[in-house]
């Protein structure tokens, strides 16, 4: 164990790669803190034992809004037979940072990510310092999400093999002190396949390995018309979408290229698993009724945690 | 009324500049729209008579969190002394998104935002049609919020004379249809003059007119150094932290690109005024007790409070 009385012995970070986990923190700077304030998790290496909180910890979760989260990780309960004690229940541990919500089902971290890549970085940031903290080996991230689809019929599931910025780079992009930094965004292309196989001949939907463009806005930064504003004509937008298609863009969400530019950064093996609302060749606004998009919403769920579980039984 | 049975009337949105309101959507194509959808807010031109529901609104308060924002919408029913139906209490009426909060006191429209310039995107785009939709004329927005300081002491308020992004631009970048575009973050400068005098003699608490730079993410992108990740020496960012200082900079956060440039686009007055949680020439950890933050949380709701109170005596 790392830490004593809740404290976190620095010693054991020394140059990340000696610590005790898997999970690289490129930041020489770490080991002169006193102590890590985790601020967006109220969390903290000095407030709090992150081994013994957070050391069991296998796969993370992740996903855009607290209540999706929450739903998943009450599934995930059910999905794992796991059994709380008497008179407990789950409940959201960081709901004092009023920014993120999240939830432990054993080994299995759920958290809500917002939307866009500055919310999901914050996050990322965190998460990775946290696991690193906790000592936790080889984890397994996830984005599990919602997107518009591209010549896919809604309610499909795509597995991203890629994800590109909006230039359909592959990369994520950063300024950091005034300049820009790009990082390459790897996914594990083993696991991508892995999680594919997790489809059954009964599903009511389709699973597709496909490449994931990331947006920084749902309007005009999708191609859509219906934004308050826009510079475009629909003749230019069904080309711009036509050419994503051909380029092989499944769908476009909006944290893919943060999230796995982070966890290759980070050594971490991740996976972006998303169900397309709408077919973006087919118009701009998401028309299914609330109850099909409950629905809908479920499926990268249930796919996740058919993974989740085999890997668990297999261990 | 441009809405029978709850339905909006398009042809009142005839080229936008003809309609009510002097919110202005620059998108022809909305003219085409049977409904507009405003999806992340949980409403729709089809299903809801904005104009009955919103059209008395004269400001819009837009901050990070859902809970902040509550804690705004009940200062601001004390402050503007306004006696709800018994029986009745503010409830946050987009709940059913998952997305946002949203609180209706009155003319003031209180909503979250999240993290980012992204979450704010959307939730620009929506609400600017809502506004436009709901005949609103003249409205004021602002957005109330918390940001690292530079060279003044914690507590600070800044108001933004100007916005920038992390290369020290004055543009929200856009990446549409494959291409960058660059929209110019304009402030109103009389407005931000009026928020400055609405400070008392008697306030614990400075209130500076200054630039503010907008990053996309709160280590790196922040040039702080308790990131995850970093690439940069302590020696880099002080250079960094201090060239800012020289540049005007007085706080970093990361949403004033996004909302100076869509407001401004928009055709509305609109003003930043965020609190410092820290000065960033001093270190990069927030460490002031959570009571104090709580404290300094308030100072932005104080300062425009007032100004919003004194708007609607004069009116």
């Amino acid at each position: 164990m790392s830490a004593q009385n809740g404290k976190y012995d620095k010693s054991k970070n020394n140059g990340n790669e000696n610590g005790k986990s898997t999970v690289i923190l490129k930041n020489p700077h770490l080991n002169h803190l006193d102590e890590d304030i985790l601020y967006h998790l109220a969390l903290g290496t000095g407030s709090h034992d992150l081994e013994k909180m957070f050391g069991d910890i296998k796969f993370v979760c992740m996903g855009g809004t607290a209540n999706r989260m929450e739903t998943f990780a009450k599934y995930m309960l059910s999905v794992l037979d796991i059994q709380l004690p008497t008179g407990t229940a789950l409940y959201d541990m960081i709901q004092s940072s009023h920014r993120y919500a999240m939830y432990k089902v054993g080994p299995v971290l759920c958290v809500n990510h917002g939307m866009g890549v500055p919310s999901l970085s914050i996050l990322l940031n965190e998460i990775m310092k946290l696991l690193h903290y906790a000592g936790v080996h080889d984890p397994v991230l996830f984005r599990i999400g919602t997107s518009g689809g591209i010549g896919v019929e809604p309610g499909t599931v795509i597995i991203s093999k890629k994800a590109v910025d909006g230039l359909c780079r592959e990369v994520h992009e950063m300024y950091n002190l005034g300049k820009i930094e790009h990082r390459p965004t790897m996914l594990d292309q083993n696991l991508a396949k892995e999680i594919q196989q997790m489809t059954k001949n009964t599903d009511p939907f389709q699973t597709v390995l496909g490449t994931t463009m990331c947006a920084h806005d749902f309007y005009e930064g999708q191609g859509r018309l219906d934004g308050a504003f826009c510079t475009y004509t629909e003749t230019d937008k069904a080309q711009f979408l036509r050419k994503l298609y051909d380029n092989g863009v499944r769908n476009i969400e909006m944290e893919s290229t943060v999230f796995s530019a982070f966890t290759h950064h980070a050594n971490v093996r991740a996976a972006i698993v998303n169900v397309t609302l709408l077919d973006r060749l087919q118009g701009d606004q998401i028309r299914s009724s609330k109850q099909q998009l409950l629905e809908y919403q479920d499926r990268p769920q249930i796919i996740v945690a058919r993974y989740i579980k085999k890997c668990l039984m297999q261990s």
